[in-house]
């Protein structure tokens, strides 16, 4: 991790879930990070998530669509972690446009910028284990097919070719990790707008029963957000993640009602109940998803550290603490909130 | 093809190649067909395309790209085929932006007005065999990977994956023919903008030499560009197309130096040469490619009826007699004229 010492990194999304621990990381290994977020309402920024280290940053509120803006700080770093995002599925299939905005269109603006005024900088782009759609075997790995039940898997299918593209075509220094459910703290807890668990963890907290959709039985895997961090540092540093695709994953598979059990016995609270699915999601569920990460243990030796058990009780611990910190004015209305 | 009798047909590119000659043969069938067109200089519109017929069509000359304008003709047609489209490979390498306003922006707008606008409308859609980029294996059918080698290839498959997902999700009327080189009159000849063989119809009016990049052994089928009209009518009355994709393709596989020789031969003038890829064209080149077109054959009963010879000797007549018309004020600087 010594070739972040002095590095000059910008992060997209940098006040959101995953960027904020990336950048709290970054700054402990003596890199001068400078974060970019738009702090869009209904998306995952929240300036309570660099509180604590908000001096050490630099920080510009402005979003990854204004090309001429991302020019500037492009051309001033050496890292480019790429998390801004729109997440939400349910909200891809409502506002596409928007979706195909910051998810397509702003994407092929960095890469253009990158080629144009830094095709040096490395480049690691967040992306979705969504874009395999609905499994067609378990666990998947990187070879499965594309077929993503959504906008939001579509759009982020279509930049990962870009950065593909950009990779083989100019030679940029690009690696695109497939994320998985990632969770911890500093995630959306107010509705699942970024992940349904961050709304379990809301209800559990205000002793409201957590709802399932159908019966429960669906398999996830989870990732605690410093074990992505991990992956994150690793694709950024790594000559052999250039290029490449990486799923991230974990040993622990489990289902929803054994996760909420677990939650529940977990926090000594809450209750969780199966509800049937709402029409808009049923019709862009996935079922069981998850996934093979067995290239990136190989060739990045990266693994996820904590235990589910350990990273929901922290998760937990630090909700309990800062609960007010993650209410805000914007939620989405009920018929949203129904994210899986 | 009765379904087409006194039925509302909207064309968007309809003072294109294809769309001209889609446009002509509706009226013939009975149709009352719109034309939309933004007549652009750079891509495939010409205006003598329709001369013989314009007073038999509504001629409106718009952009895709205007979602409002295009709310209007949707509403009002009971057929949409969606031939408007940036078709050239290095141009969408050096602008990827418009690439990606027309391939991927505009399509999303056109269907997201025929969701709220006219969800019975029958939608055919216009792709590419590029979605394929290099073939793993020959011939290409519908379940090869779609790995595409540049922009233009992305996009495309991105917009198909829409009209896939409009289908699955609205239950939207969509089809997409994945078209291969089309050739016949009314294409572009005054560049490589649309189809490498355009150009090669001038040069050989021109008698100078054809260039063939490479040693001429790529491998590649053709479709003349009526038994093209005939499978998009196939494609927007057929119940079975609803929800589907096909290959178009040929029986006929030729060498690009066979296909010059017999061009050659059946002009009686010109020569070909062959001369090494220029480097933007080699990177993303995709080597042989021919398509199986089984598919269609069996579910829509299409067969390409047109012999490579009977259309090349038409195509060749037609520019004898109407060279002038084709040679336009715009046209591409020389190093851009490369595409295969």
């Amino acid at each position: 991790m010594m070739h972040y010492n002095k590095s000059r990194v910008l992060i997209t999304g940098g006040m959101g879930f995953i960027g904020s621990r990336l950048a709290r990381r970054l700054v402990h290994l003596g890199a001068k990070v400078t974060i970019v977020d738009n702090l869009l309402p209904l998306h995952g920024s929240n300036p309570f998530n660099i509180q604590d280290f908000e001096s050490a940053v630099s920080i510009n509120i402005c979003d990854v669509r204004e090309q001429q803006a991302m020019n500037r700080f492009i051309k001033k770093n050496d890292f480019l972690f790429n998390l801004a995002a729109q997440t939400s599925h349910t909200g891809s299939m409502t506002d596409p446009t928007t979706d195909m905005a910051i998810n397509v269109s702003a994407q092929l603006g960095l890469l253009e910028s990158c080629r144009k005024w830094n095709p040096r900088i490395r480049v690691v782009y967040a992306s979705t284990r969504q874009v395999y759609g609905k499994p067609q075997y378990l666990p998947v790995d990187e070879n499965h097919p594309i077929q993503p039940t959504d906008i939001n898997g579509i759009h982020k299918a279509t930049s990962e070719s870009y950065y593909a593209l950009y990779h083989t075509i100019y030679g940029l220094h690009t690696c695109v990790l497939r994320l998985t459910n990632t969770y911890g703290p500093g995630m959306r807890i107010q509705d699942a707008q970024q992940c349904f668990l961050g709304l379990w963890f809301r209800l559990l907290m205000e002793q409201k029963p957590i709802p399932i959709f159908g019966d429960g039985e669906q398999r996830r895997d989870f990732n605690y957000v410093e074990d992505c961090v991990d992956a994150l540092l690793l694709a950024g540093s790594r000559d052999k993640a250039n290029g490449k695709v990486y799923n991230l994953g974990s040993r622990e598979v489990i289902s929803l009602n054994r996760l909420a059990a677990t939650m529940v016995k977990l926090s000594g609270r809450g209750s969780y109940e199966c509800i049937p699915f709402p029409d808009e999601r049923k019709q862009i569920d996935i079922g069981d998803y998850y996934g093979d990460f067995s290239r990136i243990s190989r060739e990045l030796k990266w693994q996820p550290k904590v235990t589910l058990d350990a990273g929901l009780t922290k998760t937990m611990a630090y909700y309990q603490r800062h609960f007010r910190h993650y209410l805000m004015r914007h939620s989405v209305p009920d018929d949203r909130v129904t994210e899986l």
